[in-house]
């Protein structure tokens, strides 16, 4: 069993299972404090929405940045629920001063001066899963964190690269069973990313709550066909709403 | 949604779901019987095990052949339930009149000669995922069986290969859903091969019922630690009365 | 360093280099004796051409058969070269009697019945490696026929399916150096299927002569536009015969 | 035909080749500089040396940091030829002032932030692609350099993640030949890393080099065995004399 952590009153790991869910990115102050009540409601734990977006194109949307960051702190304040939201960039630390979580994306599972930078910090980290790392990888990639002081880490695994075409990247549900053999820090699973259209997030949310793991992060936008970013793979808050209702009934099944 | 097959009495597709179990291979009378029985009170639909074993060493067992299958038809009798076993060529077809449905591993998915040679049959056929196939390249191996006249064809994902080595296949289960999109015959999920060790079987047969699969096949043996093949996957009759149990339950979540 | 083959009075392996030549498939009389006329002026010693294909989609042309197994044979005798052409079932073998080497395809790479089959036959065997196969496999494939009785194999690289698509496959090169360092069968690449498109031909079938492998087998075709199969990646006869000029002159910096 | 840029007196592209040699990292004044002037001797243009190294583990050596790019600028100077060091954060920038080409490694190749500032700098990026990254995302990623306004951008393949294991990455050759299809930047090889082994690295080298790449870097260390870093893929000078001759005689018969 993992170990417990507890993120400013809100407990994941150990027994204790979190959803998370939120848009993408944030992209104004309505559309995040919207999408904010709307999955408290539907028993979100945790606030997830982008500020700084590792993008493969720069051609595609980057995100609000600094003034993304200060509109998900204000629905924190509002909600009244813990954020996570994504660092590109050491220099930019300063900014998450009042984030609770912050998460370091595949591209950067490999940035290790990043690495170090926030393992002297004392921030919860979610390190998402680089999309070609072996488990073995990441949790070298976690002992550049831990090793620098800061054991508060949270692995994610959000779909692998492989050769089939037919999903966006294969969502790698083993390692979340495997990775419990191998380690006590929570993880979590982010079946957004790996399937990249709303019809295969649902079943994949409940495949992954089936597997027994502390928490699941879902991508939620209030408007998904005019969201910035991603917008294929968003769920709507009625449909989060139910996804939540099964994902908590699977539990009940998981732990017995 | 998709079709319903009737296999001599037992329906897979369509809603109605079914679990299939049993040996990874035919040992001896005593060993099918004693596991068709164990697995039948625990609520599987059909019964497997191999007789022909597609080996990827010469140097490995490569099971009973013609004798496993006489014993296997024997404990359908006996038992009372539907079999499925393995073929490996086209010439071993007489051996099979008695056989309800065909298995063809994943090694020969592309062995489009064997793929004819069924398709002039009236069985059903369980066609397993190539390990590195696309769900395209699957669904045109199922064309060379429908195309010769029998569309009485199941799917199986049984894990494909990638550069992860901690388990040892990826269990694709975004496939799954993702072929309920291209497809409409039944899908069913083999987790033990994947898993290659017993400890992953149960959250992955939970992760797959859970994505709402028409069907799951799990290696049960009344002997893991002796089991012939694959020893480390199999689970005791016990452990499958349990986890037949939890998939029962996820699947009333699931279907609402 | 490998061992001779001497095939028909063609010697492979042991510092010995053969190039491999012909159509992706006999279409007809005349086509195949003027392409084997062609490649045999511009050096190559081995004739291929496909009359059984085995195709990902049963919707694709299939190949000739057994007339296209005379015809090759035909240009055999008429121009004076052994000939290499793909097997697909082992009920085709009487037809092979006179051929010289049995090439088996990637996709029946572990279609280990056809395997024995060929092991029990004193013909040269082609074995090529499956698109996701491990060089260990390879080499146990290789057993399967040579456990019979037949130690004549060559092996063939001819591409692995990795993530990247701007490629049809990714010949995977390292394989040739590192298979001397397990085997002392004769090693053979096909870069042409790997490549998918004739640009990158040449420089391969250069890249793949400089690892210092025993053979190198490239689809020329009389009128590639028209080629029923796979008409994008054949060279011309012109082509050919300055892509053969310059592998000679490669092997000689290799062998010093 | 890729464009030529000129490094302080060394050209690449548009048919200038160039070899890149020296060892894994910089480990004193002595060992950098007898490198140095060992490969020069053999036709090096280009020095290389590692001081920052991104390495898996954190618990692996990581490199003499500021140190070794002073050891590096010592040899530049003293033998003459420009240098190439790889670079793991921007807030070392200041550090590479007397640089000529930073590298930036494969486990940053979407380390946007890094590449942007890079783009603002008017040094030559040698920019390795990412162990699982497309040609097009690297080509993506070199766009965020050249977004900037700084195009002095050579591409670097360094070996892919795969299924194989035989090999630590797969060299993915038709990558360079597919690259000139579509890009004008330089392309430049480094066997070393993906071959793992000294006795891969000589067949992957002529190989890479029958492609008709615009430079090949290779590993050279005057102790392989007890190189402080990838010790295992070194080259000896001696060695390295004879890879360099048998290239350039394979660049010869390539440009015709």
């Amino acid at each position: 069993m993992s170990r417990v952590f507890d993120i400013n009153g809100v407990k994941i790991g150990g027994g204790n299972f979190v959803l998370i869910a939120g848009p993408c990115t944030v992209e104004s102050e309505a559309q995040i404090r919207e999408i904010a009540e709307r999955v408290k409601e539907s028993g979100a734990g945790i606030l997830r929405g982008g500020a700084y977006k590792g993008r493969t194109s720069p051609h595609d949307y980057q995100g609000m940045g600094e003034e993304g960051i200060r509109l998900l702190l204000q629905a924190r304040k509002t909600v009244g629920m813990p954020v996570v939201t994504e660092i590109v960039s050491a220099d930019h630390l300063p900014q998450f001063d009042d984030v609770d979580i912050i998460q370091v994306g595949a591209r950067n599972m490999q940035n290790f001066e990043l690495l170090k930078a926030l393992g002297r910090t004392d921030k919860f980290i979610l390190l998402k899963r680089g999309m070609s790392n072996t488990l073995r990888e990441l949790l070298l990639s976690a002992e550049y964190i831990t090793g620098e002081g800061n054991d508060k880490v949270i692995l994610c695994e959000r779909g692998i690269r492989t050769f089939e075409t037919s999903t966006r990247f294969t969502l790698d549900l083993s390692s979340a069973a495997a990775l419990r053999e191998m380690t006590d820090l929570p993880v979590v699973v982010d079946p957004s990313h790996a399937a990249g259209r709303a019809s295969l997030v649902e079943p994949m949310a409940l495949a992954a709550a089936a597997t027994g793991v502390d928490g699941i992060m879902i991508e939620v936008h209030n408007d998904p066909a005019n969201a910035l970013c991603d917008s294929a793979q968003a769920l709507t808050p009625d449909q989060f709403d139910s996804v939540a209702r099964k994902i908590r009934k699977i539990r009940e099944v998981v732990i017995g």
